[in-house]
């Protein structure tokens, strides 16, 4: 047989997926991947069925009109520099091979979201991340100078991401103006994954875009945004005149987002915005997010309040993922999963919150189990 | 500003988007973009309605086991063996990134699917194009001889796409034979894009896999096979033991392809193939081709009856696609888009007939009034 490909070796089964895969496995409760127990709202439900039949048939490359219209009204920016994509995974993809190529290098954060590594490489340009510091009173912070060091003449872009997955750092107006000050002053791409950009538990976020609207891509996610992960919408907003650029690579990859729930997107995202859609999944999820974070105290963990995202971050002394998984029958995503070049703070977990009250009380059980010793009977 | 990259300046809207984007501002019978009139069949819309509302969250990246398994059974192969992709034009871009990469090559035929070569280019490789030989009696064959000159030591695949666009080509079980042993000799991979697999008009496809299966990677399409192009959801069946490593680079596309969809088509492709939905295809979209081919040939084009596909290909004097669709109103997908290393057959036309009966009687109405020469009343 002809030889494969280093790249098409290197490539793996995603964490998130396998960890799905384990919990289905085991029954395990899954507080790993990050999908929504809850259905999305009928007001896009209704939509799609009306779609489906009616809008069957290839759409632009750059999306339905009506959508980039939609999200442009939504994000404050003109329709025209757009880019609808097949969820900000692909998003994140077409601008990896947009920005940076061989002999390039991309700067990112540790904790890494996982494709940003493996994209980075299918375009065959350099990674280069900087850690995150977990300060065990403070939690998680950036320190400016570590990314202003990690510049180097290759560098070509910047890959933020803000809520923050998984950490749940939102950062503030003053840290990403001293980010942006860099970027101008290296003249670097920013790519900004605003994928949680509605779902945060203080201030609204600021979105780099507002700060440098020049050099600014910020990527966005129906699937996160409306609670339909599986639907496969997302979005660039580019710099102005850079969308017909970024369409053309996209439409080498899926071509187009599929037709009937781009439609009904667009229809639901004025509508989620008009009737405070979003506002309500800030109350409820801040409240399965106390819920979560204050049972796994009690069991003795060390918990980092997200300000944003449906994640959490906690460290315990005794908790691995693998062995949660098989023996508590609680499925969670190992801190490892997010580290490459740094390592790992020892025995962090990211713990989701966008599951059932009922899954998040009956995981809080099973680890309060697994952790009573088991009495011996003589 | 940064720089940007050579491959996304040379990146740019495909020919069908364009003439579909001509077609709407011109008020054109569009019989370019290769889409169909007809909706989707009702088997197909009833699951779907009701896959939205409770399939909505992320699938595994290689598929929902319940499509795997109905492609595998409708392919004869193993659903273990296929990888779900938003569309074949994403398992296209999954297979060139995975198959090869700088210093490979890929051999392909010309007239040429327009994604194929800047995949390649995506990928890092060079696309090399063996040319069809168009003669005015036989139509379009390929010499055989040619694609054994063009492998080189560099050369890693060979893209075949048969039954065949712009062609419609269905290449013989001879013809494939000797491919098969050329690719043997020569130990390549075959990606074989067969989404007209169940659009034929002779003799059923024969499909490279089962020549060769150890090497062959089968491209197919939901889109085309059930007339709903707009859906994603598209197919690679894989050699044995592919389908991980292909499935971990689809997962840096779009991660999944649309759950409720793929549900869907997991449901309608047993049906499909009960009801005789392609039989019924296939005698409606022969009529149509009788109607438009006779209707053009009228007209004084010379016609080259496809073995297969929604497409035709057809040569006029004066005819060219960039002033029909301005002058006569009626759009087609001038010859030239196919072409980028060899020359076009001078006037060449590829003319879909996908479109309702009444667009095709109207675009060949239009097209008559068009050749009729003005008569200047004094
Ligand atoms: C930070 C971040 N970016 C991007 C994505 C991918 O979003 P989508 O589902 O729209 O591809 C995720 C999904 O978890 C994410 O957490
Ligand atoms: C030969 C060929 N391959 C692939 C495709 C893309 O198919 P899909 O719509 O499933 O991406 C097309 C679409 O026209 C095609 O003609």
């Amino acid at each position: 047989m002809p030889q494969l490909l280093p790249r098409a070796l290197a490539s793996q089964e995603s964490v998130f997926a396998r960890m799905s895969r384990l919990a289905a496995q085991h029954g395990a409760v899954n507080l790993g991947q990050g999908f929504p127990a809850d259905a999305p709202p009928a007001f896009l439900l209704d939509t799609a069925r009306r779609a489906v039949g009616t809008a069957d048939q290839y759409s632009p490359p750059a999306g339905l009109p009506a959508l980039r219209d939609a999200v442009g009204a939504d994000l404050g920016v003109d329709g025209a520099d757009v880019v609808i994509t097949s969820g900000a995974t692909e998003a994140l993809n077409v601008l990896a091979l947009s920005l940076y190529g061989p002999g390039d290098e991309v700067l990112m954060l540790e904790p890494v979201f996982d494709v940003y590594l493996p994209q980075a490489r299918l375009a065959g340009a350099d990674a280069v991340t900087v850690p995150m510091t977990l300060d065990p009173e403070r939690g998680w912070f950036l320190d400016p100078g570590a990314l202003r060091v990690a510049v180097t003449p290759r560098t070509r872009a910047l890959l933020l991401n803000s809520p923050y997955n998984p950490t749940g750092t939102v950062f503030s107006a003053a840290e990403l103006t001293e980010i942006v000050a860099l970027a101008r002053e290296h003249d670097l791409w920013i790519i900004s994954d605003e994928v949680y950009d509605e779902l945060y538990f203080g201030d609204a976020p600021t979105s780099l875009r507002t700060l440098a609207p020049e050099r600014t891509f910020t990527v966005g996610s129906a699937g996160k945004r409306l609670e339909a992960t599986g639907w496969r919408v997302g979005w660039i907003a580019c710099p102005p005149g850079l969308s017909g650029m970024v369409a053309g690579i996209r439409q080498q990859g899926s071509f187009c987002s599929p037709t009937p729930l781009q439609a009904a997107v667009a229809a639901a995202l004025p509508v989620a915005r008009a009737e405070g859609f979003y506002a309500g999944l800030r109350t409820e999820y801040a409240a399965r997010m106390e819920l979560l974070a204050g049972g796994l105290r009690d069991l003795g963990a060390t918990v980092y309040t997200p300000r944003g995202t449906y994640f959490l971050t906690a460290l315990h002394p005794q908790w691995r993922a693998e062995t949660l998984v098989a023996e508590a029958g609680v499925a969670v995503i190992p801190g490892e999963a997010f580290y490459a070049q740094h390592a790992a703070p020892a025995g962090l977990l990211r713990v989701a919150f966008c599951k059932s009250r009922d899954d998040i009380g009956r995981a809080l059980g099973r680890l309060a189990r697994a952790a009573t010793p088991k009495v011996n009977v003589p």
